[in-house]
């Protein structure tokens, strides 16, 4: 079964705000770009894909308000795009739904002024980008899947199941689909991930309510464990890819790639075309949100270290083309790390 | 000034808590070895080096029990000896102090049956073994100095400072020694260190004191931030070497040093010859501490992780030889990546 992070009901947006899980389900009621930036930035919805649908789902809430023209009500939603853009700068599915969505309404504002007819098109844009990403998962975990026809061992990073996308996820939905497959199960080693845990409280979640065999590990301990327990595969999901194949993820999948390297496994990037930023040549473009540093300083709440210590908090880092063995996307499979040649020469989002 | 993480007072040692650090200065009283196995398992005091001198002081403190004869009395250190051996298995240095106090008990022993005579040598053993370590930390911090003529920018893992031998510290000495030569001082980008957050508690508060510029980052960004930060070497302790010069240190080592190397920065052990254990032929056949999987399933007591989530937490990971650049002990610096053979053709503890 897949989670959804969020509904569209009626003129606000229901978000499963995920900085309480996996200890309590509170649903926020977002009605606005100022709400929704808000829970973009506070991670209470996360995870590259789904917070693109988040903020197109936000603007066909903002499209239906006022009784302007279409024209009118464009200017609204251009602005509203802007503010969602700036609430995380790495993923480029944010800034890629959110020009989807203006771009849609643009298009929609030519065709017709009728401001109610203008807002249900941008309501259906929006309900299309998040059925395309659901199908965009069906698709990579097929494709990834296939890339094991043998092997039972795993290793993820973060979280990258159905909370963090509009579908079953991207590593994540693999692993499950590899799961259903392999007779017996896989088993999964998945770290904490530090600082904001989200392997910790999602991952191992949402793995043990699928009944997958998980084991929780510190981010510290992937690469020998990787030896120790004869892991098979590295997987884990990406915030954006740049041209060349350089993979912007959450930080600490650097060090994952050159220990899968290392141990002589498959280092494996699973992300929709919607992460694919061609515009980028290579990842020294790609902007790397700087968290606050308070989110070293405690954990949930309780102090870990000496109060006004300075802390370095980089959310993100850069995995080069070379270290990545397969980038699945919905299209299929790709090798960055094989030297050949431009491997995204595909325009994003599929379109 | 050096941080001391205990005192021998009469019949007793006082242990500075190091779970309760940074926020509270508790010293306990340990009148026995079972109070000491109790305080060296739970990381009361902790360190490779620091535990070694714990133990000596505590059999020591055994030697005075009792009225009988030195042979008498010999039998009870031994039994004790046995149960302070089996608190932490990876740092040598704990069997290593345990054997020479009682190498030391049997040699007076045979010399004379006189038991007071007796307990005060063993006593005079034990603060040998201290004051050679106090030693070997000034050495130490010299010679890997010395390995750093220029940089003002170094990395380091875990807790090695003052709190974690019987003098200042084994890297972290290093960092200290750096930080008073280098006009300016130093910079250092010190891991939290999870599970048990050494760095943050321990390593932030004792570089903090003593004024040096240091960055609190997660064990995950440490990769990336190496090249971000021009990084110039990276400095760590040691919990056993191998005769080969494999290194086992706190889980997350081995993957620092992959990165050290990618970056092409010196990757740097610290670590008195107490730590070499030349009966083992390579890092395989290093003991390897599991803790308790409940350490990843909550931080200082808040949950983590979802309940009943299985966890695996190795404490310690081996480095392969080839990837240490310099092993620095108080005799002076190795190199044993260049592949030059056997490096450790010394008795440990400089006897």
């Amino acid at each position: 079964m897949t989670l959804d992070p969020f509904r569209l009901e009626g003129n606000r947006v229901l978000l499963l705000d995920q900085t309480r899980l996996p200890e309590e389900e509170r649903w926020i009621d977002v009605r606005d770009a100022v709400g929704m930036a808000e829970a973009i930035a506070a991670l209470r919805v996360r995870g590259a894909p789904a917070i693109g649908i988040a903020a197109a789902l936000v603007l066909a809430v903002e499209s239906g308000h006022g009784e302007g023209s279409a024209a009118e009500r464009l200017g609204r939603v251009d602005l509203a795009g802007s503010l969602l853009r700036a609430a995380r700068p790495t993923a480029v599915n944010l800034s890629w739904a959110i020009g989807r969505m203006i771009a849609a309404g643009a298009r929609e504002a030519a065709a017709s002024s009728d401001g109610d007819a203008w807002a249900r098109a941008l309501r259906a844009e929006a309900l299309a980008i998040w059925e395309e990403d659901r199908a965009a998962s069906r698709a990579m975990a097929a494709h990834g899947a296939a890339l094991f026809p043998e092997g039972r061992r795993f290793l993820t990073h973060c979280h990258t199941g159905g909370l963090a996308t509009g579908g079953g996820g991207t590593a994540l939905a693999v692993l499950l689909e590899l799961n259903r497959r392999r007779e017996g199960g896989i088993e999964v080693w998945a770290t904490e991930t530090r600082p904001l845990l989200q392997g910790a409280r999602l991952t191992a979640w949402e793995l043990g309510r699928a009944g997958v065999r998980t084991r929780l590990i510190a981010d510290g301990a992937a690469a020998s464990l990787m030896v120790r327990e004869r892991i098979e595969g590295v997987l884990v999901g990406a915030d954006r890819v740049a041209r060349n194949g350089d993979v912007a993820n959450k930080i600490g999948t650097y060090a994952l790639a050159l220990a899968a390297r290392e141990a002589g496994i498959p280092f494996v990037v699973v992300a929709p075309t919607s992460t694919l930023d061609p515009s980028l040549p290579d990842g020294a473009a790609i902007p790397i949100e700087e968290r606050d540093p308070s989110e070293l300083r405690a954990v949930r709440g309780v102090p870990t270290a000496p109060p006004g210590v300075r802390a370095q908090n980089p959310a993100f880092d850069v995995t080069p083309a070379r270290l990545v063995t397969y980038l699945v996307t919905e299209r299929g499979v790709q090798r960055p790390g094989s030297g050949a040649a431009p491997v995204l020469g595909v325009a994003p989002g599929g379109g």
